[in-house]
């Protein structure tokens, strides 16, 4: 369920990412303490991937000044990894880690598996640094994500997390106007 | 699971709601053969939801022309949703139906109940005429949506659904280019 | 069974109700102490219920100097309820609190809901200062309530736990003669 | 479950009841075509039963002309009924079936039995021309019920079978105006 | 099974009897120490139960001063007894405890339920202060007992008791010779 | 259960008896048609047992003329039957068939069975010609039977089967007088 | 299992035994300590039987001086042994106990109860001071026994286990050659 | 259990045998419509088996003439057992059938498999030409069989097949008397 | 379990192959009608693999001559397999079917995933027209294998299929020697 | 699965081989603290497995300065792998223990048992000196295998276990070149 995943912490796992040319262990423990961003895509070498990857290296400076990691998942090795990395324009932008997931088990931890083709679906998952799950987001195969929409969610939990009083409207966006809900305002807007 | 969502048949179901001064029954059946977007808010009378319904109003005429139809759902009655868009400005705009859910049945449907509150989640998903799930959010309560996003969503899913050679690169707009898949661009992007 | 609800305590619950202006939290702890009447009816903002529920404000004091206290009780939430005691000259009347039962938890506690339709039956409930259940009337939705009834009822019910060795004859009211059960009036009656 | 017994079919039974110096055979298919009252107590030759008895007797010409049967039952047997009809002053004056269930089996039907005593509670019910129960009425053992109130309840539960489009307010009584429901009432009460 | 109550304790129970005008409180512990006749009939003011009831009173005295005594059963209550014994003038002659069992608690514990009917089989048992059930005879409805011959086995089982190596033959009264088991006598009679 | 005996049919069985030096072969179906005892013992070349059987022996002739069939039966073979009856005086005048019961199959039928033993308890059983059994008699094993009583039980059970409008009071005997069950009756006797 | 018998402990029992005109108990610790022979047999006063056990008390001498003490058993009891005893020439010879098994308790312990027929098969069992036993053997009803055979066999027994480097060849009597196993003589033979 | 095997048919099996210097195929159909003896033994290559072997070699010409055949059994192959053929004396003699059970399903079949060391107890069964087990035997490890009882058994068990009224005492050989059962004979042997 | 492989058919599979600058799709159909190869390899991009699969490449054509298919399997995609091919000199050389099997289906049907890895063992499996495994051979992860062992192994398969009446001695190459089976030669090498 | 033994530790055994002249105790202890290879056959006395043996002893020598133990099994006894070795010229050569394993416990610990024929399929096992298993090997019945690819096997695992920071390529043997797993050489090879 859905319901399961929003506010649940994070399961445990344990994988092999490619970052900057080196071999990265992380585990669950590295998500505590700060905001991190998980970003599914199905395959390395296909079409639509390259694009959104690409497009979240172009924010990566940004979400850093946020505070915020960013990890990629395939169910690929981080071999492979490393060779698209090599071969490719576009993904040898990136500088987050890219995490290999041979077995699926992250993959299943975060219930994106298409289980007939052994690769993930495009799953996006916002988590604040206790490990919680606050937003998620799954497309069909087909339709590619906006980094920009990203930035957004993740500066409104943010922004509800510092500040416990108050609720983002629709559509807000950093130094817009939220609510401080109270009896009172009940039938009133 | 999130997996089981995408790509599946919504389940079937019979409601009551209010639209523009009268009861409408709604079920499964009306979501087939045209583009449907299921709009879960947590309860009337309450904060954040007003300005996410209002805002979804705002683009009501153009995802109309879209050929898109919009349901709001939350587990008030329509008795309820009556009365508060009698009395409130911003509920008064809406004209698309609002349906009442007070046994919680399509809120489970969609795996978004809270159930130890009663209310559903800020849940948001987009359905094709054949009535498969293609996009699926989820927010934490205090997060808002974003209607511009969720109108350039379904825009890219019924481009590929009208063009099934192509696939929608990141934060693609109606307009830009898309991608057709084939071998020969594998490792090239 | 309703044999099951006679004689047996209150189960656990907690709740938010409206109640002149304010939240209020209640649970089964306030109940302790003092004769109560639990009163649940379907939904707001429909049309039995508010002359029921006006009925019973117009009793309350004369309850109230009995030691005895109201709850009335739906699956709408707490926030509709303030909504309609807004709006409605009737229920503007009502001083007593107005439970919020959005997950129908209490209502299944007392085995009145109506699962196909999210409701609550009505159904009322006196409690003794122990927190048991003395006597249980349930109605089909269209068959309203009489107050002056239920006063009669708490009245014996009182009379009867105040003077452990008699028993009220039928349609006794405060002031009239009881019995002192003895073997010796076997057949004599 | 209380909610199993309202708009439920009353369950298959068999017994034989005294009824004016005769033994009568009762089966559910009696309560079939008029309306019923089935009012059950705990034992014969006991202190508030005889009035509670006696208080029906007195009203059962009238319900007689409102086309209403009544049959009294507790777990003794026929014979008892019989031997109490013959010594008791108020007991011979009962005209209408008394059933005797010396198996329980009805009083279970009813969810009434007192399992640790073999006794009934002070249970009634109003049942419909179609076998279903509409009100259902329980008390404690040592709390007496009124016969006016219960002639009432009946009044009601008929005008509403007779009048679909309308429901009775609180207390109502026959001449009495009733509700007519309508969307535009939402909020107006 | 018969085997089962041959020889096992008498199981556990409480029950209220009608004794002398009084109510007395019977249990299982007020059949130890002394031997005792539990004498189970079908209800009270019927036809063939008066006669062996009356038949067990005459040979009441006599019991008594064997050291035995006797507790007639049936599933009515003991307000039915009192009233029985105050109008039928057979009845009336009893001195010993008449037990109400309206459970059937008690009735079950010797297994002579007839369960489609809620009454007792003519079940007649003989005790010994051990609480151990020594003799056993139950009786299709319509069939009498004899008190004669119940004195005589209750006789031979005191008898039998008191004189541990010997054994009693066929029809054996008080004052006949009784055999004493021996190897030497196999083959001989 | 006992109750479970009394008005249930034989179970079916197949044996060899012993009857005036023939092997017989008897089964249920030689129950039918006539009245029958059934008469248990635990174990031939013991002691009670010849005095039990011998004074069934003497009434035979008597119970033959009332169209009665005896039959003993114990868990030694018929070929131990043949030898006791060879060297025991009271064996043998025996004429009825005396049942070989070495499997234990028949004694369990009729649960007399004492299984650390392997031997039937003293269980007596009158069984009607549609095969079912009116009486049952068990003793613990040092108390001896009367064939007497058992005549008078036998004759009282053929009365009620004859005069089904008649129920036999307490220590009937032929020629006295029975009750016919009235309405009327109840509280008369 | 035949397989669970051999080299098995012999199961607990207890039993009466007739042996020279007394009752005396056996039961498992009893054979311990010294070679036993247990001899089943259908049943008292039948046929072939006398003529085994006959053959058997023969020989008993022979075998007490083997130090070997014979058990009968058969499903009958011991009074029943003791009469066959007094009433056979052949069967008075017997000097060794005959065990009493009503219940079939040993019978089946050692796996030789023909069930359909409450009796033994012809079953011989020879075990070791130990309490295990080292042969069986079992005959279909009619097919007799050889106690020369079976005191060889004894002897074969005692012998191994008296000369654990041994083993005993084909049709082997004492005296005679035995063989020492050694790995040389592997296909010498 | 022995008892299962006593009257039972033999189980459906198909092994290779050695026999003669060819290979032969042996299924339970060979056994039908003749006297077979099933004659297993440990392993090939061991010690007291050959004399064993050959002791029943010696008496085959004999059994043969009764219409016997004889199948020896080990769990070894039959390439071993022609290997064992070949270079032992002893085994050289054998002109019987010499089943291979490498799997062990024959063996079990018989219940005499040794679970632990993977080898046949010395069991030796008789069977008639209906495929039924009529004598079991079987030895510990150590203990030889006899030929020449072994032929006894086979002459006492086709003397009884062949003569349906007659039973062969003790130790009985072909010529000896019979005896023929009847019920006179109770008591008289 | 090894052994419900040997001998086993290839179970059903569907999977994407890279081969030629083509997308091949392959099921278990493919293997019919051929002698095959199944070749599994932890992962694209790693150290060892290429060397065997290149010594494979080199065999190719030796293989094809044979008559003989090969397939590599691996968990990564046909597109990384591409992209391999593209970027190895090794790998360049291949012109044989590259499985891709993300899903891991074929890596489980043969037995081979190392599950806390999702990476295929060293297995290869030579599988006959009928598609029937003939040989398995599984290498822990560091050691290489031998393709002219493999080509060896094949060509004695198919020798032995090709005749059935012999069997291959150790380490035969085709033109040497083979044995036909003889119960003479049993012993004799 | 062939998955659960690479890498597993050899299960638990006791059994008794021939070597030399002499009977040996083999258990899974004696396989530590060397290398070993375990080698299955189907069964003494037939045609391949002589050749297969005599080629592993012609390389036994080899295989010992290795510090390898060699271990041959079949479902024989070691009786008769005596037997075969004093009278098979081939088999006369070996040296190293020959397992008897009559139980086939060996041969299901290694999942190389034939089910239905009770014989082990040519199964091979190389297994390092902590008890694991590196490689596996397993042919159908007529494939013979080769001792000198099974020596280059070994001689890989040594120098993999001893140089744990390489890997050998394809077709490795001793001199050869390795090599060492490096990030770097992701796409180089």
């Amino acid at each position: 369920m859905i319901m399961s995943i929003i506010n649940t912490k994070v399961l445990p796992f344990n994988a092999t990412a490619y970052q900057n040319g080196e071999t990265v262990e992380v585990s669950e423990a590295d998500l505590l303490g700060k905001w991190s961003i998980v970003f599914f895509y199905p395959a390395d070498f296909t079409f639509v991937c390259p694009t959104e990857l690409g497009d979240l290296a172009d924010h990566y400076a940004q979400l850093q000044e946020m505070g915020v990691e960013v990890y990629s998942v395939s169910t690929d090795t981080h071999f492979t990894h490393k060779a698209w990395h090599d071969t490719s324009e576009t993904i040898g932008k990136i500088t987050y880690p890219m995490i290999g997931d041979p077995t699926g088990a992250i993959t299943r931890n975060f219930d994106v598996m298409i289980e007939e083709e052994g690769l993930a679906l495009r799953g996006t998952f916002v988590i604040n640094p206790e490990g919680e799950i606050k937003v998620a987001e799954i497309h069909d195969l087909g339709i590619g994500r906006s980094a920009v929409e990203l930035v957004r969610k993740v500066q409104a939990a943010q922004h509800i997390a510092a500040n416990p009083g108050e609720v983002c409207p629709a559509a807000w966006t950093p130094g817009a106007d939220t609510l401080a809900p109270s009896l009172d305002l009940v039938g009133k807007i």
